[in-house]
């Protein structure tokens, strides 16, 4: 089942289920919720979809499939390709940094660049959705964490990501972690996520094409390695990093503009489509 | 005033004040939902507080002033005398990292040593809650954002901390970070936290001794910076970074154990005491 967050009118929020073009509405509830409350998420939707309302989906706005997880775990240099790009060497344990919620946005929202810098680059990712939590997960029970996956693209300010030695300003500027378009729940996905096909586009030219089974760590080892240290919760989101291609690490460099267009699809998961635009100054 | 959030039976909890040794409840509120409503919280205390049932603090679970902020962001490298004992130069820029909400714990909560490291590290440093969020917000008016002060022990272990190049996971370990007792309402510190004494005894050794004044990005920058990038909520907290001392930069390293007592006091917020305790391993 594919869940979206969409919001009928811009102002309200409903939880409802994507069918090819056709949005049936499963109410008011949330992912957040309904995770939390240990639902599972293809007998959940069953039971209330025959009374949704219908909507096109190409009328409403999608919303991120969760926009307040507990947490949101991202992982940088977990494609080998990436990192050679990279300034770093490969290291041999994952490199997390966070995304806050207020970076979030949804599919068709605009990618926003920042007035402070015009750095804004794309990474195209596999997100994975926690449907149950834990500390010290065994990798056996890992993968029966996962609720479902969406597809995500950890929009970088690159100037501010390398002001200090820590990440965390470049990866969470307002309006360019995009999320989405949909929930896809694990059932309908291959188990890690393994295998699928990962491409990033820009104005409709291929910038990113890489293969979700050549994460440094997969899924499941993340999971695993994260819950050595930290609690993880259900509604928890982990970003798993981006491959090759990035525009920082061209020569020239790439760097999106207003009125550029960045795709991110994964195989079976969707294309995740933002435009980007520049900032409107407050002041 | 002194709000504390605390558990007079261990399950469920309260909202309360602070007087000397007592705890006036003000009912199962939470300064997160207060925060979010853009409570003033003194005026809303003095309305509730003649009715509220009394409780002797030394008799309840002190519980961190916020169980689950929106985000906590934290500064490193904020003491010029702290980045000196460190492998890094002085960016110019504010080092942000983030707290996990499954990190917290209250004032003489156990701060856990895990299993997969011996190498748990104090870092004492002044917290700062904010009333009101926004984003460019202008200098003249941060201060204005903040409802109030605590104190935190940004308990880090460090062998994690260095895995990588981003230091997420050495700093969310479960059970590392301590915050309280209690959130200080800014109208009883002088503005913008600065002049305060900080002081990390490691039982009862003075470790960590230096005065709020001497960060390199006091707190109404770090608004002003953090929020040309990021929005700031009501409810969000800084954690404003640490002063020289720390236990790793000793040579032999300081590392502390089982037993050890740890304690921050910054003049005029209390002190935030946690004795360390080995993890239980759960496999």
């Amino acid at each position: 089942m594919r869940y979206v967050n969409f919001s009928p009118d811009g102002k309200t929020h409903q939880l409802g289920l994507l069918e090819g073009s056709t949005i049936v509405s499963l109410g008011d509830a949330t992912l957040e919720q309904l995770l939390e409350q240990g639902a599972d998420l293809a007998v959940w939707a069953a039971a209330r979809r025959s009374s949704g309302a219908q909507y096109n989906a190409n009328e409403v706005t999608l919303l991120p499939p969760l926009t307040r997880p507990g947490k949101i775990i991202c992982v940088g240099l977990n494609y080998a390709d990436h990192t050679k790009e990279s300034p770093y060497d490969q290291p041999t344990y994952p490199t997390l940094f966070p995304r806050f919620n207020t970076s979030l946005i949804g599919h068709r929202a605009p990618m926003i660049r920042p007035v402070v810098s015009d750095s804004l680059d794309f990474e195209g990712e596999l997100a994975v959705v926690l449907g149950r939590g834990g500390r010290h997960i065994p990798l056996e029970k890992a993968l029966d964490c996962v609720a479902g996956y969406s597809v995500f693209n950890d929009g970088s300010v690159r100037e501010y990501q390398f002001k200090a030695p820590q990440w965390t300003v470049g990866k969470n500027f307002d309006g360019t972690g995009a999320f989405g378009p949909t929930l896809v729940t694990a059932d309908e996905v291959p188990l890690g996520g393994k295998g699928l096909k990962l491409e990033t586009r820009l104005n409709g030219k291929v910038v990113q094409s890489a293969n979700t089974s050549d994460m440094v760590f997969d899924v499941a080892s993340l999971i695993v390695i994260i819950s050595e240290a930290i609690t993880l919760e259900a509604g928890d989101v982990i970003v798993s990093g981006t491959p090759a291609g990035i525009g920082w690490a061209r020569e020239p460099k790439l760097i999106m503009r207003d009125g550029d267009v960045c795709e991110v699809e994964i195989e079976g998961l969707g294309v995740l489509t933002n435009a980007v635009r520049d900032e409107v100054p407050q002041r």
